[in-house]
């Protein structure tokens, strides 16, 4: 059977289907996405619902002069096939293979790499404005999510959209999910407009009648009022028309017909217009339908019934939520803050054993800061539980309003280090360095599952802020033989040899063990520490260190600019008999692909480490024997 | 005369003056912040609008137990006063003396150390939240300007503050100025409500017009549509109602029975109450209200003329500001941004030489950099100003938006490193730290003012993103005579000598010249090298520097974790025959004070570091002969 997919091979060429055709290509579309994903795993839910709207913007759009940002970007698979990338699939999301978010490098129909909320108007706008700067003909859209609209970067966008005299198309995908289900007053406004069918048909009616009006001297003069009012009666989402953005909608995102004629409309008007399309997230896959939040990034599944084809071992992640809830049934004082991804960081089962003392903020990392720094204040223990990459949306919170005022906070910091396929703008690879640059700022990482657990304990039983960082995926599970009570600064011997000392962090635990048995294989005896805080350095123990080695190999899962290693460096920089060899991710941003193929290739696996420290040892042996 | 301040003496003592003598404090306060500040400088304009208003929340609070929360903080002086902190004013923003800032260390009746914009109604949410949890009674209060309000986290946190079930006051203090003028939508439809007096007085107009209306059966069923467009009709702030959050006002903001009041009412509301008080920036001082922006914050000044005590030099600003009219004459595609201050950022010429090619995009430093990026990506190049400290807000969009798709935006840092009197809140001092960890960043600082012309001449000519930071205040001109072209990543030798080597990056080029000078009279010649590069390092020299260097000694104004000289001892740490001895601000918050009082202190004046270098040779020699 011919399929129209197949003569889809370039950008812009959509434009030769045939109108009576879109619907079969949406089709074919959904079962590409389907059988696609259920090999590579992927985004799947948000690129269901978005197949109809997609096509209907490179309907609208020539590219690729005109331009799409697409905001988050996990959403921009159907753009991916309409701009001749349906090879790509097969590789999707592996290593060296195509990326699972816009991609500039990949595809002049990619204006932006995005992979975080809520930044689409802000840069849309700036396209706009550096368009009419240039005296040229484009047409440019933000697609964003009514989840991403709770992000504050959105709203000061539109606050400055308002001001803009000539033609940005703002798309709110409607599909009343973030990850989750969403929150917060603006989700309830656009429920009500969803909801609220009395608007549409009223408009003739009311007009009729105000006609019929007798107006008196006071009020006709106030008529412009009147024509405000009703203005306000006529227009669903007059919120947005208050903030001075033309509003259209709501729009069904499943009819191409509709959103493309309401697309040339909206194109005309010489300034910034919201199209509220609303659509339906997993559309077209039932199982994705009736479970979004699951579907919305999935590992490799049976299409058939959805059900994933490997069963997953106990992640750090489950580990943190159930934890979190036996500690708060001890203390009262412990509440739990997520950032639109109550499933994500594993905090679901803590929601519903204590609805009271969960919140979710939507997507607001900000907020989610700084409305712990209020709790905290008051007296209660928060615990914000994030991805290590979004809470660099909160940089400025944590420092400015709890550290600098010391507040009881503590950040459970998932998918911290490498996550893998999702890529270069989720790489959790930044937190040590940029938390290890604020005051008052404890930082931690676990070697493992139990040691998480302990030090999740001992997070919430300080008086300051504390961060403790894990990774994505399942939690190792080995050393737990070694399990030294959590001191303040302190870390933990794993083995004592000399010469040789391994400093590893977190994940680098597991790392450094098999390191040392290399080594041992070989006859040589190198000591093994689990720091455990790369902020306060255990300064005892690097003092100790100096007596019986001379190498000290400082390991961590993160950028090597002022992370764990750069502190160890800093400390030993006045002493001329240490030499410090460290291990750590490159100042670059990381690409996606599989976190062992990642570690291959940055020299973070075991045999590679091996091979650096004997390196680095035979020289330093070499110099002293000169 | 006796006065009624006297009377003021602790938390809660206003509650015994009489109502008819109000005005009488009222001007009483404003005398003595317009003497205390002319003397000291400090913020002024709006201490001087929020007389009124703060007296009125005392009034209506019972200290310590009810909570105010001062968003930005810089308008809490009657608060202050009228805590029993009237004394401290000799001593304000001094070293050692009385922050100009809430701080928690000062009074129980500061719950938060603000300084950062639009943080407020989060802070209070979780003071809110707390409450809760803890079954307490307690009034919470967040005040917000006008201006604060187009900070995105401020929306954040009205979309989350609209699901709360019990009372949190929100105080809009409307003077529709940020620091300059207000921008954007929400400060178009605040004007909206202000001037509309339509509003008040149609209600009875209305009401009976529409009872006259005859009513067909197709209206009578949607009779509930007709009441929301009356109540989007009588009430102004419906756009806030629209989010879930029950507005009162606009109210005379200098009428305190009224906003008692009115404050009263709103507290028996079982959620999030947003009261809209306008009030008059610099309101009892003549010169102030004339120019609200100059005095907001002031250096002492003449009471009688408001003109300033002491003359000014040129300041970075002014240069800087001035140079960037002269590229952007040579190159079109120079645009400019500033977050809600122009004046501060020496932008006010370039935007009316421009008009077009300015935007300030009100306080809202996440949205200017994501703009910034647009802007970048659509061929532009945006020069982004602000203050370092406030730049924090924008470190996501920094990193995700602009260096992960390497575009060509440059970063003008002002107020970077120490700024004295504003303390903590305001210090610039991890800049270089947070901005050397972002991959396909360049960190440059200039020695004096001519070498900022030169390197933002440079930074525009990239085409990636490049930071330029310098400090507040008159810029060094000095050292005139070193004036090597800037190349990328390359440093400037200013003087050659042997065995110690100061590396001093900006502002402390000119303390390690004094330094030199001072080895020179002992006969001592030590190298001294203009670093210009925080990153990338000038490898090549840090090579070169070890032939005849065993001491190195790199200087920042910054803190010490991940900065400038934290990569220089990551640059040697496999060097074993160097040290480096490290000039830079300790692990922690720096309090206000003049900058050369913090200096001393800190141990970065030339004195200071003259001595730590001699120690440091004087060991490392002693190491050596042992």
């Amino acid at each position: 059977m011919s399929e129209l997919l197949d003569e889809i091979n370039r950008y812009n060429d959509i434009k030769k289907i045939a109108p009576e055709n879109y619907s079969k290509l949406a089709k074919e579309i959904r079962r590409f996405l389907v059988k696609s994903t259920s090999v590579t795993g992927g985004h799947l839910a948000s690129n269901l619902g978005a197949v109809e709207l997609t096509m209907a913007l490179h309907l609208v759009c020539d590219f690729p002069n005109d331009q799409i940002i697409w905001d988050v970007g996990h959403q921009c698979y159907t753009h991916k096939i309409l701009t001749g990338r349906k090879e790509g699939f097969a590789t999707l999301r592996q290593f060296g293979g195509m990326s699972g978010f816009p991609n500039r490098e990949e595809s002049e129909c990619d204006v932006f790499g995005t992979g975080h909320s809520s930044t689409s108007i802000g840069m849309a706008l700036g396209l706009a404005k550096a368009r009419d700067l240039q005296n040229e003909q484009k047409k440019i859209f933000a697609v964003i999510g009514d989840g991403a609209l709770s992000g504050g970067m959105a709203y000061e966008a539109l606050n400055n959209a308002a001001r803009l005299k000539s033609n940005l198309m703002i798309v709110l995908n409607d599909n009343e999910m973030s990850i989750s289900k969403n929150v917060g007053g603006m989700s309830k406004y656009l429920a009500k407009i969803r909801t609220d069918t009395g608007y549409t048909g009223l408009k003739e009616d009311v007009e009729k009648a105000l006609q019929k009006i007798p107006m008196g001297d006071a009020l006709t003069h106030r008529i412009r009022n009147v024509k405000d009012v009703l203005k306000r009666m006529l227009i669903p989402g007059m919120l947005f028309e208050d903030m001075g953005i033309t509003y259209i909608g709501p729009i069904d995102g499943h009819d191409i017909g509709q959103m493309v004629r309401a697309f040339q409309n909206a194109l005309k008007l010489k300034k910034a217009v919201m199209i509220h399309v609303v659509t339906k997230k997993g559309k077209g896959y039932l199982p994705a339908v009736e479970n979004p939040s699951a579907f919305h990034g999935v590992s490799p599944f049976y299409v058939r019934n959805g059900l994933p084809k490997a069963r997953k071992g106990v992640s750090y992640t489950q580990i943190f939520g159930e934890s979190l809830v036996e500690l708060a049934k001890k203390n009262q004082k412990i509440v739990a803050i997520s950032a639109a991804m109550p499933d994500g960081t594993g905090l679901t089962n803590f929601a519903n054993t204590y609805p009271d003392r969960f919140s979710d903020v939507g997507i607001a990392e900000e907020h989610a800061v700084t409305y712990a720094a209020g709790l905290a204040a008051g007296g209660i223990h928060p615990v914000v539980a994030v991805y290590s990459t979004f809470l660099q949306r909160a940089y400025d919170q944590i420092l400015h309003d709890v550290c600098l005022n010391k507040l009881p906070v503590t950040f459970a910091i998932d998918r911290a280090g490498l996550v893998g396929n999702d890529g270069a703008t989720h790489q959790g690879v930044f937190d040590i360095a940029y938390l290890s640059e604020m005051p008052n700022m404890t930082v931690m990482a676990p070697k493992n599952g139990e040691e998480l657990k302990k030090m999740l304990a001992f997070a919430v039983s300080q008086e300051s802020p504390v961060a403790v960082r894990y990774p994505r995926g399942d939690a190792y599970c080995g050393l737990e033989e070694f399990d030294a009570p959590i001191e303040m600064g302190k870390s933990e011997w794993i083995r004592k040899g000399k010469d040789i000392v391994i400093l590893a962090l977190g994940s680098m635990v597991e790392t450094g063990y098999a390191v040392a048995e290399n080594f041992e294989k070989e006859g040589v005896r190198v000591s093994l520490v689990n720091a455990r805080f790369a902020k306060p350095l255990d300064e005892d123990l690097l003092q100790e260190l100096k007596k019986e080695h001379s190498l000290i190999v400082p390991m961590e899962e993160g950028i090597i600019s002022g992370g764990y290693a750069s502190s160890i460096m800093n400390y030993y920089a006045a002493s001329p008999d240490i030499c410090v060899c460290p291990v750590a991710l490159p100042d670059q941003f990381i690409e996606h692909g599989a976190v062992s193929a990642l570690k291959d290739k940055y020299q973070l696996s075991a045999k590679a480490v091996y091979q650096k420290i004997k390196e680095a040892y035979e020289k330093r042996n070499k110099g002293r024997q000169l």
